[in-house]
């Protein structure tokens, strides 16, 4: 694959990798099977803080793209923690965006470009996945988004 | 297998597969890992356009029901715009259910079974898959059902 | 692995394995794809009913809990009348959690506990999952909880 390296990549956008983070509960952030990295829901945070919130109510669209945007680089620093080299990352499989919504808010995809884009410029073209967003009633600790991923390893 | 040519059944079944969508954000519809296809999450559509509404509000049991069936078929014209040849499809594996549903509406799974239907009357006993079906707050564009879907190939 | 044989250790844990139930519909509680088996979400049940409501409204995070063990237990029943031998159950890779909730219960991460914690228990290090829990407006039949999972099999 002709892709540039991953790190110098994530320099170029201005984005450092925070540390991982590990579950208290009998789960882990993340699981290989095969070839498969599965990545558990990550919640939305700011400055290491859970981002709160609800999309339509106290947060705007804008807010939500930022918030995936976070959680997209938290779960890259779960995945690099787990793989140590992010270049082995064959290609991004698929997204699930959990958007906490009003019943009146129709833009969780939206809110999820801020993810999905940001996979599109780190990794190229095998950062494209397959997706789906929508709207919940509410995440744990009133986290205003939740995304999980699956990743496919060289 | 000794299942009958899919685009025969198709036909035999009154159903004219329409023009695959493409998303137009960083993402796709459609990603395979190994024998995998992930289809990403589709929203129900009716002539076309998104199918609004919320089941237990606007919308009856039997209205998602149709749009669960139409949904289907709007999968398997993505699947079929991605392989090719639906017959080299060996089994539905995995579908995901989203309704869009007031907190009193408890037919999700009726609702649901319009698309898994579908995938037995097409594929016979390769089209049983598991699958999951709950109510969700919202959906993107207000759509009233959202479902995405896993299939194993040849 | 040198893991005690699970049938065992759910003998010293006090449980008994109900028998599998089977959906009316045209879905399976279980596929199997490669080494990975997917279990379709599985509804709450208590003494065979399914558990109904809603966490913040009639129940409780400590029921929750509890019906996460009973949707966990369930679990591993349709996986033993699919392969037979749980033994031959290498890990447990995915859960996802669709807990019924009010907009303001934000706990989701502890009721799903009940069940990551009983997998913990049977299966040990290869008992922890990756996870993701999240609060959905309505369940069918008013079920306050569905589990699905995903499990490596030898």
């Amino acid at each position: 694959m002709d892709r540039p390296d991953i790190y110098t990549r994530l320099t170029e956008l201005g984005v450092a990798l925070p540390t991982a983070t590990f579950p208290a509960a009998a789960y882990t952030m993340c699981t290989q099977s095969g070839k498969l990295a599965y990545l558990s829901g990550h919640l939305a945070k700011q400055d290491g803080i859970v981002w709160k919130g609800r999309l339509g109510e106290t947060l705007t669209t804008q807010d939500g793209q930022l918030a995936a945007r976070a959680v997209a680089i938290d779960l890259l620093a779960t995945l690099h923690a787990q793989i140590k080299d992010l270049n082995q990352v064959r290609r991004i499989v698929k997204m699930t965006s959990l958007v906490n919504s009003t019943p009146a808010f129709t833009e969780q995809h939206l809110v999820t470009n801020g993810a999905s884009e940001f996979f599109a410029e780190v990794f190229g073209e095998s950062g494209k996945h397959a997706r789906s967003a929508f709207g919940v009633t509410q995440l744990p600790l009133d986290a205003c988004l939740e995304i999980e991923l699956i990743a496919e390893l060289n």
